[in-house]
């Protein structure tokens, strides 16, 4: 982010954030999957061929893991971002294919302060991954804890 | 799942299944978020006692993963499972550190036959994290689309 801190102040409700593109490989597919959802098609092209899928697709939970590389690179500002307590939810629209390249963009939704924290706030957002053909493969509501300004 | 295929005529509400335990090295807790969520906190352990967690901790979404990995090790059956279309809720509560051992279960919590699909019904769940502590540090309101069992 290019060291500048954005705080919770600074986030509109409606803002867009756009997070990049990344392309999803056979080898990281499997790569993924054979260590956190070995279902064979995500690890094994031909038996993917013979699934519901008909080829090889990624595990849900790698494209989540990529969508927040893409938050990480692009997005959060490590001098206020202070975790997330989860997401409301996720859903997998469409199968992410070996060879399709994903996009994810952020639309802030809400924003609310801490009650109790004075120093913090939190921001509410959507997540959507389009694949290269423009179809919506993954949307997920997620919940930010941002560092309010500090008074000066 | 040795075998025996599992249809959702099978699941029966309020039952608990058991699915192991995994031990988070620091190696891998570092190997996932280099991938996926570079953040210090998750791959610098300097930088991590020196953050708001005080310590090295896995990235939630690799606390999902090993969560997914003992979902497809102990509990998915192989000749039913469908795929999920995603996830109702997440929730980080407390940080998994390097080290720690997590423990999870999946409850059934309600069921519906499909309206449109007659050889398909749905299954919702909560998944309960637990660490070596007895400790709660996530839970999950998961969806599976599963096999009805066919006619004979």
């Amino acid at each position: 982010m290019a060291g500048v801190t954005r705080y919770w102040e600074d986030y509109e409700i409606g803002a867009v954030f756009e997070l990049g593109a990344k392309t999803m490989t056979k080898e990281e597919i499997v790569d993924f999957a054979s260590k956190y959802d070995p279902q064979p098609f995500h690890i094994d092209e031909e038996a993917a061929k013979a699934s519901f899928f008909g080829g090889l697709v990624a595990s849900g939970w790698h494209t989540c893991s990529v969508c927040m590389r893409l938050m990480v690179d692009n997005y959060l500002s490590p001098g206020s971002s202070l975790g997330s307590p989860g997401l409301d939810e996720i859903r997998w629209l469409k199968p992410v294919r070996a060879g399709d390249t994903i996009s994810a963009r952020i639309v802030i939704v809400d924003k609310k302060p801490s009650r109790s924290k004075p120093q913090i706030g939190t921001v509410f957002n959507r997540y959507e991954v389009h694949n290269q053909k423009g179809e919506l493969v993954m949307t997920m509501k997620g919940i930010g804890m941002i560092a309010r300004r500090p008074a000066s």
